[in-house]
């Protein structure tokens, strides 16, 4: 038997279903399931994503039998539907769409309308015995396909100029506002223009438009598969590591009309608020219009609420989708409907993206409505949305003022919540350029589309003057996690010169403005942030937890995922003050505390300059017994903190060079505070230049060679611990020697580490319990990492400096050639945000196993940047780590991510 | 049974033999084998290593079972020669030496004479009828024994001082010149005064020179074993990788006296020349004079053969000691011996330490004298002394015109062959910092000791005042393979002055001298050097092949060598010159061409820096055209030179700003050579600076980048490979990517070197064979070998960048650590000369077994600094590498290491 590509959906039976979707693409699977549970779908067959690859893997040709299987599904559609393909009196007329298996929000090209000609026309003109709307839909056809297949398109930034022109010239024509006040005359003239315009555009072939429905079928269907791989799909794709070779299916699909008048419409609903999460019918629909209307952000959609009054039958029947839909999935539906002269049509359904906020508020409700039990909550939150729950939000005070002052310029639509200010950009390329310079910038824009995306990215937040809360612009930002204001209608922008008006105010290109993404109020100039709910409960116990809905939701999941996971989560903390916001966000221990961020500041870093500048171990140690009151106060101050909770503290690492000043004039005021000669101290400057100091001499290199330094240290931690022992608090320091290589390196530094902790103990007579171990952070640790755990009583994975060696890849250096390196797919994710798995990985595997041969119940950890980056994360999890640590505002990303890793493993 | 630590050794038997070198060292051991094949050894025990490393472990404390056997050995020793320690009429003499299972020689101390004191003195005058010689003996014991034993030297450089100056206090009291002419009187005088010193030496507690015999015994047992663990023993263990561990032996041996008078002597002979390795009778001695007169060079010796004339009997038994040596050792011999009133006596013999030059006359040699078979010939030359044979003599031109202007300052003994020029410098330690500078030096001493080592590591050449040809200078220099010129006794040095007269020449540290340890000759200022005779065979085929025994020794063993061999040997070479001297040396192959080499020079440099300059994609190409004819000449010129050989060429590799001027003058030239603005150049400059160039954008970076720069190479190599294909000559390429990391990497340049392969073979229908592979030089690709293995055709380990990925550690500034990790013994060799075969090398191993486990029959060589490198080369051969390349003159050492692996795996 011939191989299946094509999957027929209609009158309540199915070929597909929701199971299907890495074959049907997520649109398809879930046409086919509603159609099976009773919902009103229209007719239409999807054609599968294999054939896209195949499409792709034979430089566009179909497989063979993919012809017969399409015409057999267009006679079924036919036969179901009455209608026929090119029919002169009742002509079928379908949409036809891209669906890939993972939702891509306008990333593909679609198609409405199809079979229409200049005699089909006429036949809808009679059928619907309205041939304004017939001519309508003629002329977005044309719009479209025009567009989309025949590749009539601008030259410059706006897509869709070519024919937008021709309608804007024609509208003037006309001397009228808005496109539904086109006649059908106007409208026929337009369908005339537009075809000219095809036939002058399409170069020397001067290809006309094509009038069989056939061929305009086989078009649409090639210029979806064609989509695949246009830019703006590479780029998401590669933003949310989606595999190239998955490919798109194509559904093509009975047209319904919202454009057939006023108890007509097209919209988009969530079951949920996306925004908050909160438990109502959110959406938005437009009377008189068809689906790309709302997505596109062309005009600023009705709030679903208002269908009620508008068409009542069909908010009605919205609801009762609405409710199936839950039902069902048991998940939030983002969902768009036509309603065809009161009639409900469903066209898509897919799980809905959401802002963190709304995904913690939706996950912990639907444990307490028993749709969903409590793992499969944990399991379904994106770990890394949990960081907009900490996210800031205007200060209160802040913004009063501001809005006292006349500065508030504007409200839109809360698409996007959190709060940012930032430079204004008008274009997404400026955007991406000045936030690559270390900018803070807000992208504006009258609509965003996807070619916006890399601006969007590189954004704070996103305003725009028109779409509504699902537009393209609101739908990213949420998935990103962006701050976003949108259809602020108020804005008139006017890119060519770089401003905008807004009620009287003009602001030009890099002038700063805030928004806020949770209340739509758009502010001129920097408006401070304040602490979001769940920072203010815990940190500044400026809010009663009582008072706090997300608060209440946020520690219930965490709750949850403390009891899933293994992994213990730890926090990099160097302060006392940053230890204590880790506690509250749930750390269970500091897992590395840099005591080089202690060398800064007022006398200190004359005291570290001094020993630097040293010419004899004496000179050295009296500069170290400067420093030596401050080492402790500091470790005194986190012990107490920590209350016996474990405390990794890492030992000098930094190359000496980067204490000393480089500037001449800095040099010239140390060398008269020190009464040392200029010259020597430009001498010594230079003497520590290095040609590499990532490879340089720093870590455990220094203790090495200057003994006296962890002598120092090692002094100031058990100083410090006695004290606060003394006061009747635990104490459990962990020494972490950096930068370790070689077994006698670490040697060594535990001789001079366990020689001063047993004088100190003498001395004040209080036992301190501490361990002694290692950094892996460079391929020789990890490749004898038996040998070094022979005397490392824990491993603490360095996976900063662990990656720039595997990779030979300098972190400060790479940004020359990164953004090469993920265009050409050389790596799907920076491999300093998220653990190179395959390279990195590997080592690291070698080192836990290595060091657990010699000592079974190593502890072993991860100190780097990607301790608090969920996929690493569940990395760790795998490798069967004993803890991950974080920066404090990681923590509870940390804590779910384990959880997940969990859950995975045991589901596996 | 008492385990035995004592092993006796007279009257034609011992405990021990010549296997037995680990328990009894070297000395030990064949002092036995010496009294076993009846050699005149004078009787004595050994006490073993064992005891040391016990003496060490246990904080100096002996076996409990030592005493007895010891007192048991002394007995045997008494009734063996009817003498007694202490005894007043008969008195037993000892000496007693170290020992340890290698030879380090004027390591270790020595003490002779012992037994001696207040009483036996008086005996010993009266049975030796020579009272002189008595008090002599007696004094130098108490010399040795006050410095050695109980530690009274001097403070500052020279040893020996505080004893010294009173002899030369005494001299000059006594009016005479040496120490010979002191009478009786003057020696008991001398031995009060030495008795005297002690007790004002030795602190408060004032100790007296120990009288009794046993006691002094134990006392210098003792100091032989802490002579074990003192700094010059340290810095020679470690130089010559001898592990700690191992201990030395003591030997008590019964003295024989050279100082009896005009028939006694001292020397120490060779069975050959060990600096031209002809089988001649070589040797020094002196006559009325103790052992350690000879190697200590504080008189100068007379050459062996005077021996014939003054003590024809001692000679003629010396002869036959010399055959039956090389006929039972069937090696080269260096021994000791005394002559004691016509009598000989064997002190010690071993394996004489030699010249490459002389360890290839001597191994080929003995191959024709059926001593010894061909493979051993191999194995016994050190593959690093084949640089020897290679290594520059004088110009004889110059030498001439320097003779001619009166610059031949004056000849010494020839002791360590090829020629060196350099700045005079007077002390070890200034010759070591200023060589640490990069400077060339010459350490010019009156003679040296064991302190100076360092200085001579440092020094190009050693030349010294005083000194035999078998003086510590001459040993060391000869086996580190030093140019060397000593006793040259027209020499006035004057350290404290810092200068030196000859023949009314003043010459002050830093002025330049040229020496020439092959034939002596000492001149003022530099000598040019010319190319050794293999040398000018070879390369400059300036000398008749039949000419040279050197050349006809050398081709000898290398043939050899590569009967054995299963390593393939190619070189680095980036100009057609290099490559011809290589394939003269025996290379194989190129394994690393370099192709950035070829950008410096001429009009090229401009051009690759219009290319770094281009702001576009075309402008890039435009310059990269220039360079494209240059670039294909120089491929062109090494193709004809190889041959058909396989040559390696490696695309692109440093970072572009190593090609942009750094300085400003510069820059402004360039500014205007290329009519750019001045800002723009200094921008690009400041652009492509990195904090961590060698993490940096190069390798495979570079031409992911700007593809069209691998095109151009890759258009250049098979344009090259093309023309000469059509002379004729077959050629293969070897394209090589560095840097890879990724797979997609190599891919990415892959498909860009097939595209223009097949473009220019079709272009010029010539075929041309070429494969494409990858360096391994950063851990990742290692570690993802399997993946890269699938492309790449071969693997090639860039060990520089390996070491310092793996290790974390710079090469350019490990200077300021290295030392401190050599000293602290951190690590044993510099892992920037040898393999670190722990680290690196396992992660090479995983690299070699990933590769093959995707393909079975992956060619994998090396072409860092390591290929050259003897233990380098065995590691690579026990990894089963198919080659190493190295520089051109390391390619014979890289030969004959390769054959010594085999041969060791055979061996095993």
């Amino acid at each position: 038997m011939a191989k299946k590509w094509v999957y027929f959906f209609g009158a309540g039976k199915a070929d597909g279903s929701a199971q299907m979707r890495d074959l049907l693409g997520g649109k398809g699977a879930n046409l086919a399931e509603m159609t099976r549970i009773g919902l009103p779908v229209p007719p239409g067959f999807t054609i599968t994503t294999e054939v896209c690859a195949t499409y792709v893997r034979r430089k566009k040709s179909y497989p063979k039998e993919l012809l017969p299987q399409v015409k057999e599904a267009i006679a079924r559609l036919e036969s179901m539907t009455g209608k026929r393909f090119g029919d002169v009196r009742n002509p079928l007329l379908v949409s036809v769409r891209s669906g890939a298996r993972e939702s891509m929000p306008g990333m593909m090209d679609t198609i409405l309308n199809l079979g229409l000609n200049d005699q089909t026309v006429q036949a809808l003109a009679r059928r619907s015995g309205n041939p304004r709307f017939a001519w309508d839909s003629y002329r977005r056809f044309i719009q479209m396909y025009g567009d989309v297949v025949m590749g009539v398109q601008a030259e410059g930034r706006d897509a869709h100029e070519p024919f937008e022109e021709i309608l804007g010239a024609l509208k003037r024509e006309a001397r009228v506002e808005r496109d539904t006040d086109l006649t059908e005359g106007n409208l026929a003239e337009l369908v005339a223009r537009y075809k000219q315009l095809i036939k002058r555009r399409t170069g020397p072939r001067a290809v006309e438009f094509p009038q069989d429905p056939r061929k305009q079928l086989w078009g649409a269907i090639g210029a979806v598969f064609e989509s695949w791989n246009n830019d703006r799909a590479i780029v998401y794709r590669r933003k949310y590591n989606i595999p190239h070779e998955w490919g798109t299916a194509v559904n093509v699909q009975t047209m319904v009309f919202g454009n057939l008048g006023d108890t007509s419409g097209t919209g988009v609903a969530f079951t949920r608020d996306p925004a908050t999460g909160r438990k109502e019918f959110y959406g938005e629909y437009l009377i008189n219009a068809q689906g790309e209307d709302v997505v596109s952000g062309v005009r600023t959609p009705t709030p679903i609420a208002d269908l009620r009054r508008q068409i009542p039958k069909a908010h009605a029947e919205l609801e009762r989708v609405r409710r199936l839909l839950e039902r069902h999935f048991k998940e939030m539906q983002d969902f768009e409907f036509t309603i065809e002269d009161n009639k409900v049509y469903m066209l898509q359904t897919r799980t809905a993206k959401r802002t963190g906020l709304a995904a913690v508020r939706i996950a912990v409700d639907m444990v307490e409505e028993k749709l969903i039990d409590w793992k499969k909550a944990v399991a379904r939150v994106p770990a890394d949305s949990l960081s907009h729950l900490l996210a800031p939000v205007f200060d209160r005070k802040d913004r009063q003022e501001a809005e006292g002052a006349g500065r508030l310029l504007c409200r839109g639509l809360a698409a996007g919540p959190g709060a940012a200010s930032g430079k204004v950009v008008f274009n997404a390329e400026d955007a991406a350029s000045m936030a690559n310079r270390g900018e803070r910038v807000l992208l504006v824009r009258i609509e965003t589309t996807p070619e916006d995306l890399r601006g969007m990215i590189a954004a704070e937040g996103i305003l725009t003057a028109r779409g509504g809360v699902s537009s393209h612009a609101a739908l990213v930002a949420r998935q990103m996690g962006k701050v976003c204001v949108c259809g602020a209608q108020d804005l008139h922008i006017d890119v060519g010169e770089r401003l905008m008006r807004v009620k009287g105010h003009t602001v030009r290109e890099g002038e700063s403005i805030s928004i806020d993404g949770t209340s739509g109020e758009v502010f001129l100039g920097s408006v401070k942030t304040a602490p979001s709910e769940v920072v203010q409960v815990l940190i500044h116990k400026t809010l009663d937890p009582k008072r706090s809905d997300t608060y209440r939701q946020f520690t219930t999941l965490m709750g949850w995922a403390d009891r899933l996971r293994r992994l213990k989560v730890r926090t990099n903390a160097d302060q006392p003050d940053q230890a204590a916001n880790a506690i509250a966000f749930g750390a269970e221990g500091i897992g590395l505390c840099r005591t080089e961020h202690m060398f800064f500041g007022g006398d200190r870093i004359d005291a570290v300059r001094e020993m630097i500048l040293a010419e004899t171990g004496e000179a050295r140690r009296k500069a170290l017994e400067k420093l030596l009151p401050y080492q402790r106060e500091d470790f005194v101050g986190i012990f107490r903190v920590m209350k016996g909770l474990p405390v990794t503290i890492r030992t000098l690492d930094p190359p000496l060079h980067e204490f000393l000043p480089n500037d001449g004039e800095v040099m010239r005021e140390l060398a008269e505070k020190l009464k040392i000669p200029y010259q020597k101290i430009a001498a010594r400057v230079a003497q520590l230049h290095e040609a590499n100091p990532m490879l340089g001499h720093r870590g455990c290199r220094l203790g090495v060679s200057y003994p006296e330094i962890t002598q120092m240290q090692a002094r100031a931690i058990f100083e410090a611990a006695a004290q606060v022992r003394k006061e009747g608090i635990r104490v459990h320091p962990e020494i972490m020697i950096p930068l370790v290589g070689f077994p006698t390196e670490l040697k060594l530094q535990l001789e001079i580490i366990h020689r001063m902790a047993a004088e100190v103990q003498a001395r004040t007579r209080q036992k301190v319990e501490y361990t002694v171990g290692t950094m892996i952070e460079i391929p020789r640790a990890a490749l004898v990492a038996d040998q070094i755990a022979a005397d490392a009583e824990f491993f603490s994975f360095g996976t900063n400096d662990l990656t720039q060696t595997v990779l030979g890849m300098s972190r400060d250096d790479s940004g020359s050639f990164l953004p090469t390196y993920l265009e050409h797919e050389i790596i799907r994710t920076n491999p300093f945000a998220s653990v190179d798995q395959t390279g990195v990985g590997k080592l690291m595997k070698l080192a836990v196993e290595g060091g657990r041969s010699v000592r079974p119940n190593l502890k072993v950890g991860i100190c780097g940047e990607h301790g608090g980056d969920p996929s690493s994360v569940e990395f760790c999890h795998q490798l069967d780590l004993d803890y991950v640590s974080c920066s404090p505002f990681r923590v509870p990303v940390a804590r779910l991510a384990a959880a997940q890793a969990a859950l995975k493993e045991k589901n596996a």
